[in-house]
């Protein structure tokens, strides 16, 4: 199992990054080939941080390489570039991690 | 549904790290009550952060007061504590939050 963990800071424009976030990004991610669940948790708490973390998406695939494929996927090529879509609600790019 | 997910850098010493965490720690978190699983992963890519992530944890409850609710329990108390011990192994105590 391997998952793609984004970690989003705080919004500047939270009613326009959620309207984007929830009604177009997510079900483009949806969309994309080998995944098996996407799930999006709001942060109510955070310690040891100076970040201020908003949410934690997590899309959990079969292996580091079905991530790749995902990705170099028609589906996953317009959920990068949709990423830029949802840049004029935040302060900076999300943190995207790849774990196993 | 409600998580715990901790972030970790890459320890100064891995193998100090490692060995207490997933021969004393990992055992210890395991023993809290109300957890439902504990997953750890390896980081094995990351963007846009300067961080040198390491580990993600995600220990799974029921809700956030479940969350509160284990680590008051002595058996939570003796994870908080734990941590101390690896923080000779780190550069900074890991990132610590509480999502739903």
């Amino acid at each position: 199992m391997a998952k793609m963990i984004v970690i989003y800071n705080e919004p500047t424009n939270k009613e326009g990054f959620e309207a984007h976030y929830f009604n177009v990004h997510i079900p483009l991610v949806q969309k994309m080939p080998f995944i098996r669940n996407a799930a999006v948790h709001k942060v109510k708490q955070a310690m040891n941080t100076n970040e201020n973390l908003y949410l934690i998406a997590e899309l959990e695939f079969g292996d580091l390489q079905e991530i790749n494929q995902a990705l170099e996927s028609p589906e996953g090529k317009e959920v990068v570039g949709d990423v830029a879509n949802l840049m004029p609600f935040l302060e900076k790019a999300p943190v995207i991690t790849m774990v196993e």
